[in-house]
């Protein structure tokens, strides 16, 4: 169960509005790497966490803290709308920068949205729950929210040099330093799953070796193209990461299965199938009616 | 440029038919971690690659494997459709099995397909583009590779216990090893770049420091939530993984701006404003012809 | 800025496992009416509300108590995928029932989200972020929010007969009545907002009726097929319930404006244009390299 | 069946050409709340409404008149289109108002659409099918109506704001003098619904109260955040507007089920599990083969 | 503009309900082939036409008539929806084939639509307008419409295998006599258009030859795997179908321009650029606060 | 199984930075009718089909040569990306040409992609599997390709005509000359499978005539507008293409089924029933708990 209070965790307020600025900003509030994929990937990954105690914990506390940097950027965009040019003949009478933000704003943000922020992308794609994975595996759930802290580290960055706001810098300076925290705080519980004896590498360390074709493939970079830069890499030879065995070279990697051949399809699907001429098509068809 | 061998990198053939599972393979053909993702993303991520050399053959040489792997998948699905139950009345003459299979399937395998595999997941929502990423950032992708890795052998290990077929357990076998190598590939990238002096910890490394709130919010635990279970964690106390700060646990994190008054927004988007009562309302609603 | 609660606000515990019945409970949790709507919708609306107090609070505090309504049915839907059966063979040494089971389960609850609930509707699509609406007018979406709760409370009883579970069953009551409650609320926030005086019907009253051609279009029902039992209906005589006009029957329509011709397109477009032939064309060809 | 007159029910003429504009229009044809998402809705409504006669009809006639205005509009939008420019050379050889629209245009209709309309929205996200619901009670589908009819009336109103142009105008007029209709006659069947008997509120009246938790939760606002504005509204104190019930307040909602703690789960899944640690771990890993 | 005619063109009552059928005859009315997909690209394609008379006629025609098949096979499909089994225990209740057809069943029928169908494919996706064309060339488009009745007689034919419904399978013979007009209609329509000298092969015949790289590859066949198969077809040899040059075979084609070498991205979006190592890297990343 | 070489099929190097055009070129790689819909459109057609020799071939050729294409572009792309106007702020201090261009370009290329190519649209909506179609026909999919490569060759020649740059109008006429071949190959495809007596017209051409209503509606134009312009096309009267019938001309079509009238549906779906007044509405309600 969630409460919620009307103060922001951060403030959020530009010194000047920018449609054409709301409009990037929304990618990191309803884009692939959003606060709103954030936010509802750890509240998933807490809620179907079979581990009660510190990690359940993590996962919604996490969780619960996106969802109040969904607010403030929502918050922030719409303080970025106030002025928007409504129409062409608007944005004429001004100036050609005035042109350019209207030509760079997202028309949907006052038809649709009547000048709020909308749960899109910086193009105006919807956000959508694919973005999220809440695998039950704690370790590939991990690295995926490093991942995640990552590109919206990134992305904040990227957006922090695409405006001289300074309004909007403090806040993203705020993000930043949040997204640090995280990024060291998804690392550390990798660290820690691994000294509570939960999860190893390679995911999902729980299928038995035995079962893969593991000598033959488990260690062996392929090279499928002319060259060998690719051998200079840490990936080519010397111990594994996974502690479990030593990388080899493969410069021409071999196919090992013939050219596969598909056997005539059901007849009743219509499809193209060998030796449907002559006599035996005739008969073919004149079995369906 | 690329060239095709007819021949496959591995046998894709199953003992028998079972368009129930081959409805669930196209998790890992067409589904959010399945091999059109591995194989396009690494693709664009090495098309996008700014250093030549190692780390772009990387990409491209996994990416190309991908390839051949999308082509695996899709003819074990293709072959596992065959004598697929065209209707219900098929069968209910045969038991209740062929009945499971029938209700398990997905149809658009028969209707749209005649009978081939589909760019679609295992529920049948086709395969999009923003399942994939290539930021530019080496470190946040590899970081990603990992994830799309571990995920993926999640999946085709999860895959492994839900048939019984030999041929098709053998195909799975082999992309369980390919994953394991493909993990310890990118863990072993990071770090390579992490050595090659190119990247580091927090992503983007490039980003200065000082330009974030970093003192106060870069290092902290917020527990948002009644109890202390999350101190409990490497992620509350001692030095962070990144090396440059010590984490803090912090069991009720506050505020730190008002609760937010937006102003009244532009009238001629007929939002819902204060103050738009009585004779104001009036002259308001008077002014737009 | 939010806190999370680890306690439920109602208990959602089934009786026993059902993973047929968890994809069908998807709809309430990640379907376009179901809770992941409810509760970014308010939210959404309540952050872009542009009046203080008792409006803005009340999208918030409901926004917030659907955010725990989310939790506990994915809560449910995990529960409910307890002893999924994970392959045809395991379901067929068990009984057709089970063998329904594994039909008409998501297979995406087990290979992707490892037995735990997922963002998606009862089909398996992802919820996305176009079901939902923050118009900035009230009015417009004080009726929506109505139809969001009769939509959901629909949904919720017919689930309710779709299952024996008693825990089940208990949940949906509780689902059941806050539904009837936030129906009741949504009205009665229509008729505060119009009491307040701060809209009216139609939406958007503030746009001057002059400027319609309300005359001759605004209060007439066109019939546009044969017979006129669409006559016998409220809405072709009497006064509109906007109290601004009287409605008029119409039964049969005319056409306003010729058909259209449209012009000849722009060449470099290659759309095939009107009088393309013979010499023209032979000229039109060679303009362009 | 349906027949199709030559004739366009209003006209649909510009004064002037208008790409970034032409963008903007497709809102209301191809968006969540345009015209081809009000046709298909009436239309699918009145294919599966079960009550002949006067319902039927209603939905049947509003959903074919919608088809004339996607006519409309698609025509309107082909013509604003004419001269878009092609290139940014040929955009700025004018001035910096052909560069906004330029910037401002949606590129998809001239090199998709050849100049000519799309079924998108003004961001250029294509329509689809779940804008549309058809549920089958006539109640909740009529308030959904309702608010179809107040978001287009809001953005067509909102669109006259963002142009100059006579014509588009005109045509905007006719359609928000249809969309006054629309509202008040989707209200009458309201009145006429339980004037007849059929339904009554909440939605589903059919279900009966006393499988709810009404007495306890049917009738208590539910205030999740500190300070009690809430109150100060009628969803907080009187009679609800469904007649069966009084509205309560209640400032300090508490939660009514312990944290939910999850059982293990099924170890063919891989996720992590307590107790997943040394000899345990072990012995589980080695079942799987 | 359109009207209504209450009569069905052709019947559409099955002798008995089938929910699972149901489900998969939903492909020919929201799937990417199916009907709501001919009606609305006709439909647009008439709207954007530039040519007035026969060739404007003929897609308003035809897409008119497309709008009366949605509506008989959105009739058939709700009657199909008759007495579908609600829960797993209804069915279970009476026999094996009754779980087949719950399990096969789409979910959202009965909890979405309540028993109506639905603008959504076989899989349960919904219909969107990215399945449509209408890209103003008449020729392109044209080959278009003879795919899409050779798609959607394809996928009735194969339906029409899948049931014993009677009334069905009438209903599906209406249907394929249609689609065998609509596949002629649209060939005439192309020789029409090429003996009324507005388009001819290859599409846009107007874009000038003289700005290829025609002599070069504009009619070499280059095969890209090991074996010389592909020569055997009309499509490596012989004159080409536009009557416009000679078809040539190169059985190794070859790459015509170098290994592409990025130049390093912007620092300010923080990719990972070659030399960003050791003192540059410190002094590049010291530039941006 | 794939190989990859580092050249590339042909230059793609632009004269000078457009981040305006490079959105624009997106359409051609990641758009329905783009690069990555013919590579995956022929590599599935050619995995699912059934005749092992030149057809395959053909398939598998065409579609590896495309992933050449789409790598061509990509390339394009990311350099047509360089030196993007970051902020509103930096495309004043230029002039008015740099604001259109920060205007018309995608955010998400700087924000998502560093800089690179993405696998979306001119909009900037995700390429998805949608735009694919195998259906096992050939016939059906060689006319498929036929249109692909003209809407293709279509895209590509205007978006010649939206650009000066010398580079980028060289790598389009290499593409126009591969769809000239591509358009001339995939026609003298279907020459080739009606040679061979594999399929011919109407599609499905092994379903039986005999069993469509093909007398009465096989061959007739239906004209569903006033006026007889449609009656002067080739497709209503002489021989049809498929030389199995003659086209037929009716002016007045009419319907063939009544008014169709749909039984109660389930009570438990709450839906909207006749007769559900008075005491029988009390008597069903009172039986649902």
């Amino acid at each position: 169960m969630f409460t919620h209070l009307k103060d922001l965790q951060f403030e959020a307020k530009p010194d000047g509005p920018d449609a054409a600025f709301a409009r990037r900003l929304q990618e990191i509030l309803g884009g692939k790497w959003g606060e709103m994929t954030v936010a509802n990937q750890y509240l998933y990954q807490g809620w179907n966490c079979r581990l009660p105690g510190k990690y359940k914990d993590l996962f919604l506390d996490v969780g619960t803290e996106e969802m109040g940097h969904v607010e403030m950027i929502a918050t922030m965009i719409t303080r970025l709308l106030e002025n928007a040019p409504l129409s062409l003949q608007e944005a004429a009478e001004q100036n050609p920068m005035v042109g350019a933000i209207y030509g760079g704003s997202n028309p949907a943000h006052l038809i649709h949205g009547g000048g709020g922020a909308l749960p899109v992308d910086s193009v105006g794609v919807p956000w959508n729950g694919s973005y999220i994975t809440a695998s039950g595996n704690l370790l590939a759930d991990f690295y995926l929210n490093v991942t995640a802290e990552a590109q919206g580290r990134l992305q904040v960055a990227r957006l922090f040099n695409m405006t001289d706001d300074p309004g909007v810098k403090q806040m993203l300076r705020f993000l930043l330093a949040r997204d640090t925290m995280h990024q060291n705080m998804w690392m550390a519980a990798i660290e820690q799953l691994m000294e509570d004896g939960l999860e190893e590498m390679p995911v999902p360390d729980a299928f038995p070796d035995s079962s893969e074709l593991t000598e033959q493939f488990g260690y062996t970079y392929l090279d499928f193209s002319p060259g060998t830069d690719a051998s200079q890499g840490r990936w080519a030879s010397g111990p594994a990461p996974d502690g479990k065995g030593q990388f080899r070279y493969d410069d021409s990697p071999r196919a090992h299965a013939p050219e596969p051949v598909l056997p005539p399809g059901d007849p009743r699907l219509y499809g193209t199938n060998p030796g449907m001429v002559g006599e035996v098509a005739t008969k073919v068809k004149s079995k369906f009616t």
